[in-house]
């Protein structure tokens, strides 16, 4: 049975609010996902939140209920709370009608399995929330093995990149490792590290791509450092054909892989 | 000689500040953009700035004397400031050297020359500034004829959308129009409209396109209406391997993009 949260001066909206930073998330090893469509992407893939606020108004809503009955049934607790809470929560006007505190994880580089999916993504010192977000979802839809964050990323927990990523963040294997970790765990098995760089000749419609195919994308403003770069089996292009030098990194990662999709399908 | 401006009360600091706000921009028909790199490729495309401004420290770089120079060459004046103002015009705690003020500028739907170029992006109703510069930044990277944004499209002049575009906003003609002008303008000539689309079982990559391609990208959360879909000579789909049901639109309309680009080149 729900209990019912009706004060701003709530402990537990109190700490649930802190969560949007990441100091506090680092701390309580907790994070916020919102709105119905992800938590119940969260709930289709096995994640459900410690504590979950919904607005009273939406209780009836059957993918509320399910949430309520599933968040309780595994030990969490469920809280009906009014639209007003909501939005303090999301920091937004118009919050959606769910917010789950859910618990940290992340996959241990070693606990990958690359034979699962002739796709994986690693993006390197990756800066905006938002690219993070939208790159997990492509993974999703190319069914990436995982996506690796390289050195200094931006939080993948982070209240914008758990939006921007539609509810990938809890389908989609992450694993976080510094360069070396991680070329040293490439080269104990099969896999074709792709870099996308601007300093190469090579299209990346021409060139050939062996699966498992580790596409990795650099930093949104400088690219990848060149010892990374000189680390790669291949570097490719996409080609520019007007001013900028650049696309979006998550766009450029997307064109990327359905590129590899489409050839090793 | 550029003047100099200290004080936040300035009636010129007040008066470019209120111009993030939607409303002010329409009343003054003038837009803002940030960064030196995004004004320098303002200004390789012949588009100067009624008010720069720029910090003290920066006056000496080579791309801000030239921005002043041109400037000023133009009728335009330059204002010498300090970082402090040039945060609170930006609207971050770390602004760029330069900020510029622009009269808004919008290419009208007849004076778009289809021959120009064999693809050209359309966006319905999109809601995020972020997707609306991001998808202009990649109709730069494919020398697409331009962007033509339909029905209730976030404002191209955002802030937001501005920054995301990186430069392209100066670059890609834009035109605003309500379905029904652009479907009249389309029919008038050769070109084929392209939708993306869930509800077909075409690939993307085994359509034929015929240029000029006219690729629609539809709302964000709902995609296109049934009229639009109806109205398109093909729809066409992006396979979805994961769990989501959609990628971003921006990512989407990229991954479009490139493979028109490809197949049209």
């Amino acid at each position: 049975m729900p209990r019912q949260i009706t004060a701003y001066s709530n402990p537990l909206v109190k700490e649930t609010r802190l969560l949007r930073e990441k100091r506090h998330r680092r701390e309580a090893g907790r994070f916020l996902a919102e709105g119905l469509r992800i938590l119940t992407e969260a709930r289709e893939a096995g994640r459900l939140p410690h504590h979950l606020f919904f607005a009273g108004e939406s209780a009836s809503h059957p993918l509320v209920r399910a949430l309520v009955a599933e968040t309780e049934a595994a030990g969490g607790e469920a809280i009906e709370t009014t639209p007003d809470i909501l939005s303090k929560l999301s920091g937004k006007d118009n919050p959606g009608a769910v917010i789950g505190v859910y618990p940290e994880f992340l996959t241990p580089l070693a606990a990958l399995d690359r034979s699962t999916s002739p796709i994986w993504l690693v993006a390197e010192r990756l800066r905006d929330p938002g690219n993070l977000g939208t790159i997990l979802r492509t993974a999703d839809a190319v069914a990436a093995g995982g996506l690796i964050l390289l050195d200094e990323c931006v939080d993948p927990f982070s209240v914008e990149a758990v939006r921007a990523s539609m509810g990938a963040l809890f389908t989609v294997p992450v694993a976080r490792a510094s360069w070396d970790e991680f070329h040293a765990w490439l080269r104990e098995g099969p896999g074709q590290l792709v870099g996308l760089s601007l300093d190469t000749d090579a299209d990346y419609r021409s060139a050939s791509y062996a699966a498992p195919t580790f596409l990795l994308t650099g930093n949104e403003a400088q690219g990848m450092p060149n010892a990374m770069a000189a680390a790669c089996d291949l570097l490719v292009k996409i080609p520019m054909l007007g001013k900028a030098d650049s696309l979006n990194a998550a766009v450029a990662t997307a064109v990327m892989a359905y590129e590899v999709l489409a050839r090793t399908r």
